[in-house]
């Protein structure tokens, strides 16, 4: 199966259209701005300026987190899809003379990283556990195939093999190289999407190298903290596991570490399983994934449940208030999710794109772009927050730029290039997949058949996707459209007659097979009602509460709506709820009214009494989770006690 | 109001006399073999040794905590409450060959503190704020004065009292002195004990330069970094409020900063406030408890919330899971609550006593007192525990020995001193006060009354207390009973005659005033029904859930009773519960049985769905909170869902 190409895919959209011009009017230049320092109060990124002084065009000291690279790659990234997306002279001007830049700062040998050549040249390659000198190259390899798609222009490529070709001469298997991988797994999936635009076996074989290497004995992190002489603190910050390099990857079946290392290293391991066709490598991603999706992922599509190492702790233990949930490892989520879907077509992989692209992932940017999250929680006390140092990474306003600015950018990336992952299609069978409902169109050219797909749909909001097709000729093939498990009661026409769903059912996706004519249209109807969602009993943090869910959207309810003490707030499992699309509330959103209770404020100051709480009726209003904190700063929560 | 005097207190008591028994064959021992290196396995302690050195005894070098010798302080005290109310004379020896010692390790100048003396002569006094030379002092002040009482040997008084010439030839309000106080409060309240044993106007003096210059500007603690050229760390790591030194201690309302620090240093002003008669102090003392006992106490006595520095956080998060609730700050609260009840007569207060003392105090020993817990969760679910970092302090099984301390030897001298805490009198108002139902006998003279009181109870797991008096002669006066607020129907029956108590109750107290002739006696029944506690809406913690207590015992369910998952077990309000005394059980116990629910494991993998979970009924046992984790370790909860 292949995704089609985003050059491919027109989004116009009412829930997304003005994201992703968000992304492109806002985002992106603040971001180019936020990299050359040029944002009052904010944190200092040095990042230019690193490049410059690397390129001997700047002095001063290098400045910033050994992977700060990685932040002009990740922009450049966006640039790149966003310019896929739609023509922007000046903004492919700036990329190219940063891209300049870049080349003017590879060393003759390849070598490509600003920290290591401007405050530590004797350091390189030493510290593959720490370092990130191959997370940092992956991005810029992501950034180089983005820029190369939506441009054709090849010297970012050429930058970036010749800084492949250079790590293939110090990391290898061969004698007289380092049997090193990286510590923060990136560029496993970089070098696969580096393959795909040379052909050149080395890149595959070197991504290759890296996931077969994982995790073997002697280990790699001991040898070379032998070499440097390691003292004792990183021995006691590091564990391998950390890392996901505990044990080779094929023996992986929980996921554990630091969470976008992890999903990252598995989006890697798809890639390559997919593409050498390796069963074993297949069957550890889907343990993974198993694992992942059904025993640490927050409704929210958030992942990584402790803020100490961003890490995955023990099976279903999801502390909502405590939730670490970076964007990033959501993002990741999505990527990973997306390359399942080349393992099997499943909807349950483009449902977990779906959960965390509405939920935990938009959380992560404020409606106007300008701030963001890091850590999206579930559960919000601001008074807590501030005097508790178990949350300390839990904030309650989002904030314009962090020093560790991963998040901002992987936004910016991952919504620019939204358009990838609505449709794809198998050749083999002839099948075109709606996955996601977004409106706008693309064209599928498969085997000499081309086909103009157009959705129309106010998704999330509204529950019909009206489908239009255009074929040259009249063709039989077969339309693909993911049914959401969300979606009790889903109809679907085609050119108004009713289709019988359960005869075309197949893993979740409706398989309309026929000869397909000019201007066939199909209707589907995802009826919305509000679901009562409640967790598996195992997740203690949630066990008699429930979340309400209205399509893919997961809600929540502020304080702003309702009052202070929001846990004292419960619902009755029948109760009456009405949904109403709210034009001028956080940019139009779709709000949930619900009858529940609020237990009074205790009438005594006493701590402890014996006699009952006394509730009241009140109109519970939640919001889209994803709009939260954009109002005044106030409690939040997901997790509502059941009545 | 005076307690009456430990050794006029004798104790025969079901509950209590085998752990006297422990405290005495058992603690006491184990603990000097710990001050000694000489339990294998255990964390080394080296305070013996530490004072062997700075005796000049002994080569080597110091090892330990700043604060080690307040272990071998609190050892004594015990020592000297044990001997109070037995005799001992290899025990007595041993003590009066370390107070030997101590006196040999004591600087010409009155200085003690080995580590100073040995690793770190230059930096004496010179950081008050995180040194503890006052804490290590005050602990030494408060075992003399216990020795002292027990024995009638002045040696360890004249050794405490040259130590605090010394302190006050350094520390002090006049000129040339420093105006430093301590950044651990304890020497306060052991400087009144120290004043009432001489009567020396320096002591009482000495405290109240403490207490009533903590807080002052310029900042001492300031003073003394700028002077010490601290650099940034300390900084960093403290502020004033960890210390109660941010404000004057009258403009104190809330309680913050390390719990136990706050909880000694309350102490110590209740001490001075009621020797002085000072109104302001006692305002503060008052708003101080309040803001403890109503917003930021757990149920079952423990205070300080976070692990973080050991504190107080804000107003009613009393989190269960991350509880810090360290035995020694339920002892200093029962120090507190004691001392309070020299402001008011007011149940209020000794309730507090219990509620600790048979609770969040006991629960920090194993049974067979060879073990402890330095922190006294309400909730644990061991894997959780072992893999978030935010869980890092709670502990699911006792351990024998800590690095730190502070906790076993500071249950030994409470357990051992319990008799003091049972009985006060009032002179000017001839009253006799029973605070605690603890079974035994007293005797009490007052302005030449001399009256014996006995007490015959199960408490606290049958209901009947049996008072017999015996006086010289026949003579009026108060006998004031607390009725606990727990028991919703005391009765109460002098010489069988049931007495009417609406008309008697003052403050909690029934005051039973008449002429007492020997052999009246008195029964007091306190029905004990199992209660259902219900926590203040705003402990969002515990909304929706109760607790259950019989008497003054406050139940937790295991996992060894109760299977895994104890949060998926409900009860309804309404639940029918029994209650047995189980002998052999826990060494004897009583156990609630209570009719609740327990919903099923998924039956599915999936981590959220829209169907209900399935529940079915069980039978839930409950046993005394503080006597879990004495089978094999599993899950624990106090706090169970309201059905």
């Amino acid at each position: 199966m292949e995704n089609v190409d985003l050059k491919d895919v027109i989004i116009d959209d009412s829930f997304w259209s003005k994201r992703q011009k968000l992304i492109k009017e806002t985002v992106i230049p603040y971001q180019w701005a936020a990299l050359n320092d040029a944002i009052p109060g904010a944190e200092p990124s040095h990042t230019i300026e690193n490049f410059r002084i690397a390129a001997g065009e700047s002095n001063g000291e290098y400045y910033g987190m050994v992977f700060q690279d990685s932040d002009l790659a990740k922009w450049l990234e966006a640039v790149g899809h966003s310019l896929a997306i739609g023509k922007d002279e000046s903004l492919e001007k700036i990329a190219d003379d940063v891209i300049d830049l870049i080349g003017r700062a590879q060393q003759e040998d390849g070598y490509l990283n600003t920290y290591f050549i401007v405050a530590h040249p004797e350091r390189k390659w030493t510290n593959l556990r720490d370092d990130h000198e191959l997370y940092c190259a992956g991005h810029l390899i992501e950034a180089a195939v983005a820029y190369f798609h939506a441009t054709g222009k090849r010297k970012i490529i050429d930058i970036v093999c010749k800084l492949v070709d250079h790590i293939d001469s110090v990391l290898g298997p061969e004698a007289g190289k380092k049997r090193g991988y990286p510590g923060h797994p990136e560029i496993e999936l970089a070098l696969m999407k580096l393959y795909k635009v040379t052909g050149n076996k080395k890149h595959l074989e070197l991504c290759r190298f890296f996931i077969d290497e994982r995790g073997a004995e002697p280990h790699y992190y001991d040898i070379e903290a032998e070499r440097r002489k390691e003292s004792g603190r990183g021995e006691k910050f590091h564990n391998k596991s950390y890392s996901q390099a505990h044990l080779p990857v094929r023996e992986q079946t929980e996921a554990v570490g630091h969470s976008v290392r992890a999903v990252y290293l598995y989006s890697g391991m798809v890639d390559l399983a997919v593409e050498i066709g390796d069963e074993s490598l297949i069957d550890a991603c889907k343990a993974l994934w198993e694992n992942v999706t059904q025993k640490k992922m927050y409704i929210t599509g958030g992942i990584g449940s402790s803020q100490y190492r961003e890490s995955f702790t023990v099976n279903y233990d999801l502390p909502n208030n405590r939730a670490y949930t970076e964007t990033c490892a959501s993002i990741a989520l999505v990527f990973w999710a997306d390359r399942m879907l080349q393992i099997e077509e499943n909807r349950d992989y483009a449902e977990i794109i779906e959960r965390a692209l509405y939920n935990g992932i938009l959380s992560g940017m404020s409606l106007d772009g300008k701030s963001y999250f890091y850590v999206n929680p579930l559960e919000v006390w601001p008074s807590t927050v501030d005097h508790r140092n178990d949350m300390s990474s839990v904030k309650y306003t989002r904030q314009p730029w962090f020093g560790c600015a991963c998040c901002p950018p992987n936004l910016a990336r991952l919504i620019a290039s939204l358009g990838q992952y609505i449709y794809s299609y198998n050749k083999s069978n002839k099948e075109i997949f709606i996955h996601q409902f977004v409106g706008g169109n693309t064209k599928v050219e498969m085997d000499g058949l081309h086909v103009g797909i157009e959705q129309k749909t106010e998704y999330p909001w509204d529950e019909k996707v009206n489908i239009a097709l255009s074929v040259d000729e009249e063709q039989e093939f077969t339309l693909a459209l993911r049914l959401p498990s969300w979606c009790k009661e889903p109809k679907l026409k085609v050119n108004n007659e009713v289709v019988d769903l359960s005869s075309i059912l197949e893993k979740g996706y409706a398989k309309i097979t026929r000869v397909w004519k000019q201007d066939d249209h199909i209707e589907l109807i995802l009826p919305m009602p509000v679901e009562i969602v409640r967790a598996n009993p195992n997740v203690r943090e949630n066990i008699g509460k429930l979340a309400l869910q209205r399509g893919p959207i997961v809600y929540c309810i502020e304080e702003v709506d309702n009052g202070e003490n929001l846990q004292s707030i419960s619902l009755p499992s029948d109760s009456n709820m009405s949904v109403k699309f709210e034009e001028s509330l956080l940019e139009g959103v779709s709000v949930i009214k619900a009858e529940g209770f609020k237990i009074n404020p205790s009438d005594s100051e006493q701590l402890y009494f014996t006699s009952h709480n006394v509730k009241a009726p009140v109109e519970v209003k939640a919001i889209p989770y994803f709009a939260w904190s954009n109002r005044e700063p106030g409690e939040m929560i997901v997790w509502i006690r059941e009545e």
